[in-house]
């Protein structure tokens, strides 16, 4: 039996999540220091799952599944400043009962200025960080079909 | 039997670590943003309990002991700035066997200039956050005598 | 002249800003790491001074003004934990034309469950660090009355 | 005139830095979270810098020449651990005098285990994030030949 396939182009469906520049997120350059771009992603896909019905807290707790990360990649295109708003549109590209890939655009919230694209691939595990496979009420979520199971 | 009493001013013990200013410390200001003198902290906390002869780590792992923080202190003197050797001076103020409190002074190395003095309070606790005994075998790295127990 | 003195008890304002805890400010106790209860009194900070009309950053920007911080204090009374919502309650404690100190309450939102409290003190400074008199149109929003100053 | 080439394979140098993990970089899940990587790999590129005779705090601050990110990408093998001690690798993959491309070898040091790959792409700014010419005294730190450009 196959691994679920991506999610169909017309189901797929993006979040977006807000919030604003904190000072501790700046370093001497005057902007938004590098690595906390990952940090917005990670929000962006709790945001996601919320919206899609499971809090990541949950399927933590609850199922026991941990999306450990396996590759993580940012393009810089413009750098965030102190205080401004930041809005992050997430989406799952990809996902099977195994892994699932994220992506991410990064805007200034008021001029919709473009800061920055992600991109994050996960792989679902248990207690021990040995891999799983996503029980299936988990599937709709990151919009795995059945049928293509 | 009451409580394990504060190490006598003949034993205390000090120990010294040191590390560089990351780039990811600093903040618009130019400087060392000031949260980050608590992780500061906690790493001398780490290299005092390593000198002792105990990793704070199997601390955890082995004894399931953790250390809850219950209140920290900063008085900051003058900035840190970026790729600036730090060295973390830290000591055990007081301690029973149901608590602890750190000290520490936070200079620049190579001049010795002061940046920061932080005290930090502890108290042991086990699984769930309950709060323990420390067990006999680790009193003498706090400095906890068995006579004053 | 004496300095600007604290504001008087009837005219004190306290602000509240909220967030979700973030996955990268858990450590392995499963819990908020301590350092980052600091990050969210910043935030409390400059959602106090966006609210008294004044962005924090436009007082960096415009006014060349900056609140270096000499001291900081935090009570740990409660863990947070991820994807809680936090909210943080700030007022200003006591104000002069030469400094001004915070308080701070840190409460889960939805229970209103007591997390942490505490207190930092700035002293204003210009270019170069070297400390200024705050100017008379910033008095207002720290509650500095001129008819005490 | 050509842009500077990269550095031909011969003369290809790495520097290797050391350190422990903080307890402040773990996350609920027991191991370091992923942003850390990030940090890790902006310390590879100081020490790179620094074993090539040049501080780059030197290069912010008598040349003013920043080094701007414009893409990262980490790949994730083995989760990093507290208190283990890890050791980033780090060489100049490409360089021009616009731009550099730097490559990480992520390991916890003791085993030799490999916990993950990176690689950062850098443009050099100067005041206002504007892109500068790398000045030719720089040149050989990051391999640049004269001779190609």
């Amino acid at each position: 039996m196959p691994e679920g396939k991506v999610a169909s182009h017309e189901t797929r469906v993006s979040r977006e999540t807000s919030f604003r520049v904190r000072y501790a997120e700046t370093d001497q350059m005057g902007v938004v220091y590098y690595a906390n771009y990952l940090i917005w992603m990670e929000m962006g896909r709790a945001e996601y799952c919320r919206a899609a019905g499971i809090r990541y807290r949950d399927l933590e707790l609850d199922a026991g599944i941990l999306m450990a990360v396996v590759e993580a990649h940012c393009r810089y295109l413009s750098p965030a400043r102190y205080d401004e708003e930041i809005a992050v549109k997430t989406w799952v590209a990809s996902a099977t009962r195994r892994a699932v890939e994220f992506e991410y655009e990064i805007r200034e919230a008021q001029s919709g200025r473009q800061l920055a694209t992600g991109r994050t691939k996960h792989v679902f595990v248990g207690a021990g960080m040995t891999t799983v496979k996503l029980p299936e009420k988990y599937w709709l979520m990151f919009g795995i079909r059945a049928s293509t199971t």
